[in-house]
């Protein structure tokens, strides 16, 4: 092992309770993306992150405006002849409803046990900082060997809606050998994971309405299509009795598993279980054919993330309620377009909506599903320093959440992403007591700082 | 015509300001029944009614304690060989969300044109006051012709639960040759109406759960059975294609609509196009072989009355909801009973509820629904008060809408109710923008004052 490997190991174990607090500190930022309110916020954390990446020793850095949140850059190209690596984060979170589901407040980071709670510790300001801390490791203790640059956004718990503009126009500033992008997760904290492949996203909003106005229930029930009911029946429909999406065409593009695939994700410790475990379910559920592990990555979903109609406080209201919304968003595979599936759900209502109600709806965003090569250098890398770490080699799996900027950088520059990150299946993500386990999170930063003497 | 009854009409056509200033002061009071909130303006309307029917010299006037929201009860039985009627109103009200649909402030009763806009007005604190109107001017210019007791309630809203054990408990005080029951609406302006049948309620919430805790969509999309996929699965499947309740044995006990009582309800005022422009809706709907009017009156329903799930404000999140809510309604007909319609709906529940959630069905109340014999004497009193006044003889309808005093006062007394009121179908009961149409009420008024001198 070099000297400088060993001296950047030794800083990190030496500064653990360092790199906590700055970890609590950028925790203290309510940076959600999702509503207006915040943006105060988000401009705070935007310009904290470029302030600690700057005492770093890194250059050029920059809190470079898009059409919507900041983009955070910086650079250091001071190792000539070695790869650039860019390191993609983002430093918005998901907002915190249901509050009073939260055992601690969010934005106040608060040690219990092994874990640290607050929104945006493990998805994924945790993340990001166990990068920034890995860097500050290794430039403390001597020069970096590797060349470095960052793209820290904050759109990214909204679809990421200025990023594709903003890479466009600095394609240059962003070239790079590769992406890291750590905002992937781990299978189990004995399970150190390397993603090759996502699923896309596409996200829309339905309403449904009919009455001009809330109606007395007993003066005209059974007299109007209830939009509540209307809305209910449309979305039933959307899968079959074999949990099968009902959207025409929707499978026309999935790319299908290949047997060699099926065999390899057999292999992962995530079963029924695990899954059971995971969520509190009684059972699981799923497309016919298909095992969990498969349906959770190589499978598209439609999912009801909410919905709302009418009376919904204490007691009764003998309403039929004017109009009801769903909020829905697909998980794509490859090959299938988030604007297709657009236009196969508009196909669904155009044929299934009754001429008793009114319906309208939204596309969101989306991003499309990608697939990675798992033979190149710098995957060959992170899956030494990994199995150095754990004493055991990664995991290789399809990921079931959507990262778009690993699309974009696909699409825009050619240039693959390497996924992983050190955040556990029970951290609560986008839910209440969001969590980070720190013993995985300083195995991370060791796992960054091992792989940067690996480039 | 009597003296008496030419100065009792003098008197209330020359009072109609004082009438309209005194409904007013009733409508600002926020006697919404429905939450805890608002016990203090309960309490403040029912002593405000009592402190009225004081001044217009009713006797015994006591606001009455129940299990839940007092009754206002007071007498004068100063006409001995007349007959005694009950007068039953309500003074809660229902709760007055969405406000921002409100055009003005909801216990702020507003002037505009004919109308008099106010959370109440209509339902009913603008019948009761009719009412007190009527006695005005009958005891303001001589004797009542008639013996009157008065029940005015504060729990119609939520189902009037402490309102059976509290007429178990005052059989003898309420005895009475019959309940006048304003609660019922007209036709249109130009059609008073009686209503001989009422339909009853049965009044739920089921929620469906499955993750202890909501889900990144992403991580386990594809694998859990979404509580509100779930929720309306259930839901959508409560009625058949041909719009059929599905709950087990919900038709066996609902009493058939006989061809004559087909032939009468043909004839009322009420076809497709009226529903049309009373609601907005596109185009009518409900069950396979029956009219509006008969599924309006005569046929059981189930309607969500709202609904509620996971994430709903602006944007996206990408969950899968840990539960999910649905309030439900049914109204049913004769001779369903509420319980049984609780038992159907478990059964449903048992049978079609699948392994990957649990649910849980709470009964809210419910009353049965009734029928009256349209030949007593004083359903006939008031056919001709009506005639009087409107120049045509009021229609006789089956009304959709629930009154569970009704069944009550039936089954603890066998005492029947007439129905009427002065309400009209575009109040917008239970609906934001609740109004009263000012010269029909005067109408209604006169109507009272005819009546009393008929009986």
């Amino acid at each position: 092992m070099s000297q400088h490997l060993q001296a950047a190991l030794d800083y990190a174990r030496q500064h653990e309770a360092d790199f906590l607090a700055g970890l609590q500190e950028i925790l203290s930022f309510g940076s959600i993306s999702t509503s207006e309110e915040h943006l105060e916020e988000i401009e705070k954390t935007a310009q904290w992150v470029a302030r600690r990446l700057e005492r770093l020793g890194m250059e050029n850095v920059a809190v470079m405006p898009t059409g919507g949140h900041p983009v955070v850059y910086a650079e250091w190209l001071g190792a000539p002849g070695k790869p650039t690596m860019l390191v993609y984060g983002h430093y918005d979170v998901q907002p915190v409803d249901p509050l009073d589901l939260w055992q601690t407040e969010p934005f106040t980071a608060t040690l219990k046990g092994e874990n640290l709670y607050a929104r945006g510790a493990s998805d994924m300001k945790g993340q990001v900082m166990a990068c920034l801390n890995a860097i500050e490791a290794v430039t403390q203790t001597g020069k970096l060997p590797v060349n470095v640059k960052f793209l820290i956004e904050g759109e990214e718990e909204i679809g990421s809606p200025s990023l594709p503009a903003w890479i466009e126009a600095n394609k240059q500033l962003l070239q790079a050998d590769f992406c890291l992008n750590p905002d992937a997760g781990m299978l189990g904290k004995d399970h150190p994971t390397i993603t090759y492949g996502l699923r896309g996203l596409a996200s829309f909003e339905l309403t449904v309405s009919g009455p001009d106005h809330d109606l007395h229930s007993g003066v005209f029930g059974g007299t109007v299509h209830n939009p509540a009911k209307a809305l209910v029946e449309l979305l039933a429909g959307m899968h079959d009795e074999n949990n099968h999406i009902t959207l025409p065409g929707y499978y026309d593009s999935v790319r299908p598993l290949s047997d060699d695939e099926r065999a390899h994700l057999a292999k992962l410790p995530v079963g029924d279980n695990f899954i059971k475990q995971q969520t509190g379910v009684p059972e699981v559920w799923g497309e016919t054919g298909y095992t969990s592990v498969e349906r959770a990555g190589g499978r598209p979903t439609l999912e009801i993330n909410g919905m709302i109609s009418g009376f919904t406080g204490t007691g009764q209201k003998t309403i039929i309620p004017s109009s009801a919304m769903a909020k829905i968003t697909c998980r794509l595979v490859p090959d299938q377009e988030p604007e297709q599936v657009y236009e196969q759900m508009k196909r669904y209502l155009d044929e299934k909506a009754p001429k008793t109600i009114r319906w309208d709806l939204k596309m969101y965003g989306g991003g499309r599903a990608s697939i990675s090569d798992i033979h190149k250098p710098w995957v060959t890398a992170l899956e030494k320093a990994m199995e150095t770490v754990w004493g055991t080699p990664p995991l290789f799996k399809r990921e079931g959440g959507s990262v778009p900027v690993v699309g974009m950088m696909q699409s825009a520059m050619g240039m693959e992403s390497v996924l992983t990150g050190f955040g556990l299946p029970d951290d609560n993500l986008h839910a209440p007591n969001e969590k980070t386990h720190l013993p995985t999170w300083y195995k991370g930063t060791e796992t960054l700082i091992r792989f940067f003497f690996g480039l």
